[in-house]
């Protein structure tokens, strides 16, 4: 078992962070709101009353971190904070399981590695049921060492940690991964819809897709009409799950991405901006989840 | 056992009839083209000189032609041709397996039922590879009590015989799987092209998004990039498997319906034209497999 | 001046019914609505009670119907109505306006040949207040001589007066026209709020781009940014002009060709299913001018 | 008249400070690239061997370069070079006509106010053959009192000069008109096409739409249908004119931007793909005039 620093305790990092104490690993966690460190008090658990007084005997910090300037501010420091890799003693791991653009994983990994402190990026897939039950997926961008390493702590959250590739790997594959997640949902909205506007009912609709080759994890997990399944979003008005704003956020790193590396993404971009077009049309759509763009169609 | 008349020894129809015969089923084929009855000969199977020939004592006629004037010429006539809907017995249950507009199907259906004929359509999903291992699906188009009766003999073509809804159920439903399969399966080449480009290799992202929110039919069964499986149409130079040009009918239908059913189907719209453009690259690539989409990219 | 028999006086016929009496001519008018006949009354104008009275001593027959359907019922009859054609004098031209697909064209020149009846396409570009200014653009498919004929009385209704080729041409011509028109009109809603989003100002972005490359149409007739232009729809609420349902009717055209005629046109499929989800949103949308598809943004 | 420091002399840059020298302005120029000085210098023009020799004197700095990275280096310093700005005498005016991203104009307009100095973004409309002509459209960001002061120099350079708002509004009005101007372009080359595949003439079809509701700067100045227009690059093999590879820059601001701004732009995102593609289809199409979209349908 390992002493563990954990940052970032939302709804995501906090099913998390007590997984690891359920394993069994020594916890100290941070977050900047109080509420959130209250809510997270336990018998087992250090909260430190700041960042670098949570480091102390860390042999991983563990991040989960709303966007890359935090991330950024949390290791290398901005001007309103100071980063706490310098006060990191020599092995410990920097797992930062936030998902950013590649441009700050990198930030974060040649500042640490000045330092000589190993870093990886980890984004995970699956959502916050997913955090709750342990059962993420972990997507790694590291060496085959630091992965190995990785993997003993992060296989206490998720079932399946896979390595990407080298530095920012995880971060690219997570925003592929979710590019063609919101395509197929946006598709699948859109054919059950056209079904249903020709007299087929929804749910007979899926289990026919389901068999065929229209078969897709938005079917099978996650059915954007209403009634189909019962545990859906589809089934209580669209609370997420996976809000139509974090869709935006990971399909925004997707268009940037695309920029640089002038790939293109014709689909990627048309998902995006419909997303963009429900987002406008209410406000509130925004915290919906992100199978009710179900509604546009 | 059924007496059953067979029309249309094409790629799909070919495999399907020979289920049937190795079923125990006695079978009368007919097909324009003597080359492919010549091709179809085998020892149990009578060959017969015309459509009307073909249709003497059977209780079930099935046929698997190209498009819906040659299925409404087959069973209502045309200017070239006498249709044989009123030639067969009471009884006869006729099941069109092709892939047609809705109007088609109406047009059959209403000719048939006017002469005391039912019918129904139950198109296909799985391509040839399914065709020959008696693996497809059938997606229905019919009242409860044709459907059963359908379903005795479709069960020997194909491990999952279902109900859509009442006629043309069965073609809305395979339109919709279609869109919706030629979505993911441009947006997994679009996600797996994204990857490449920032360096990933394509295998390992294809097993990454395999166990994530991304997983799909295309990613699992069919994947695009060459290299990452070893059966699928993009390791052999994309030989079909199933062809642009097929798929472009099949969006072409999508496209139609939604003008009627005024649908929005923005992402299949695109995807039709993505393969639109793709055919117009090179007039070779419309004989490619659907997911030469990857060379878009 | 000649004797003309004008069919269907809706917001486009009637006031381009007018202009021909105001030029002088002998007009006869039909329409099934009777309170549009009603309404139309005027001393110098015959109406008359049926179609086929309607075209006694012809020499021109001009229709502004609102689709093939109506178009073809009139002139080569359905199985609620007998035809007029068979009942025009020799050397009668009939002029048909309406939009309609290039295959109810077809028909009825076909059938109006047989009879020794010339015909010709001569659909209209400008809207009702063209129509009432007599300043349309009208776009024909007719030989050289039908077209020379036809220019002699359609000068009264417009100013311009366009041979775009042989049957069917007026119609293509105005598809295209359209779906261009559909594309620089979402474009130009797309690029003012892009700016608008920025802190600039719509109207002075207006002055910019109407100097520059972005210069159109839409931008420089018929702004759909409320508050630029004092008598465009968008300044009172998106009241029609030309109504979200008459350019879905259009772009419509424009897939439905795009996929007989093996073409490819990705802008004007997603602008057509932009016009769709915006007619979802809210059903009375349909009847708001097409420049509110600025309310999409 | 006034003493004029100009940076740039690329295929824009160097004509548009030949206009500057003939009306009268007294020019010292600096590019880093020594063949591109060689072939500008003239009697009347003083060639200097450092940014920092070229603003001895000047009352106006003006920059035409080739993105963002550029303009910073030059103003405000990179870790190769030192920045000029520090360096200029008060009261001199910058005057940048490069096309970059707001983000960089910020920089230097801060690191310049910082230091007493003011500067505005001028980006121009119109290309190489407005610039030769002294026909450029500049779209201006600045107060009031710096655009009246840059108007008197811009003038010599171009026929309209704009004020689009305060700091960066000249570059967003730049990227708004330029994503509109793609949009019609791919439209305009998709209406003619599908004109076309019907059948009609590009010419007669080109003639029609100008007259009509589609009519737009690319179809009035810039067919992209080879053999309508004498002059425009689609009769000469599509060379530039304005590449693709320019074209795709401005659309990657405009993508960027839209996610900072939550703009939705469905439009300008598929056509910044359609280009994508275009280029990807063989890398000598960047090289392209943008018009050569054409090859696309």
């Amino acid at each position: 078992m390992a002493n563990i620093s954990f940052f970032g305790l939302g709804k995501m990092g906090a099913p998390m962070a007590r997984n690891l104490v359920k394993a069994g690993h020594q916890l100290t966690v941070f977050d900047p709101f109080p509420k959130a460190l209250q809510a997270f008090k336990q018998k087992e658990v250090d909260i430190a009353d700041s960042p670098i007084a949570a480091i102390e005997n860390a042999e991983f910090v563990i991040s989960m971190l709303p966007n890359g300037a935090h991330v950024v501010a949390l290791y290398a420091g901005d001007d309103k904070q100071e980063g706490i890799t310098p006060h990191l003693q020599e092995n410990t791991l920097i797992i930062d399981c936030s998902t950013v653009d590649v441009g700050s994983v990198k930030t974060v990994f040649n500042f640490a590695r000045d330092r000589n402190i190993a870093m990886l990026d980890a984004p995970v897939s699956g959502g916050v049921a997913a955090a709750q039950g342990g059962s993420l997926t972990f997507m790694c961008g590291a060496s085959e060492t630091n992965f190995a390493r990785a993997k003993s702590v992060l296989s206490d959250m998720g079932k399946n940690v896979l390595r990407a590739g080298n530095t920012g790997a995880g971060q690219i594959a997570k925003m592929c991964n979710n590019m063609l997640l919101a395509i197929h949902m946006a598709g699948t909205a859109e054919a059950l819809k056209l079904g249903v506007n020709n007299g087929l009912d929804a749910n007979v609709l899926s289990q026919i897709m389901l068999q065929s080759s229209g078969c897709n994890w938005s079917l099978e997990k996650y059915n954007p009409a209403p009634g189909v399944m019962e545990n859906a979003p589809a089934a209580c008005d669209y609370q997420p799950g996976f809000t139509v704003e974090l869709m935006l956020k990971d399909l925004g790193l997707a268009m940037e991405n695309s920029i640089q590396s002038k790939s293109a993404i014709p689909m990627g971009a048309l998902v995006r901006n419909l997303y963009s077009c429900h987002g406008l049309q209410k406000s509130d759509n925004n915290q919906l989840d992100f199978s009710s763009i179900w509604q546009m169609y």
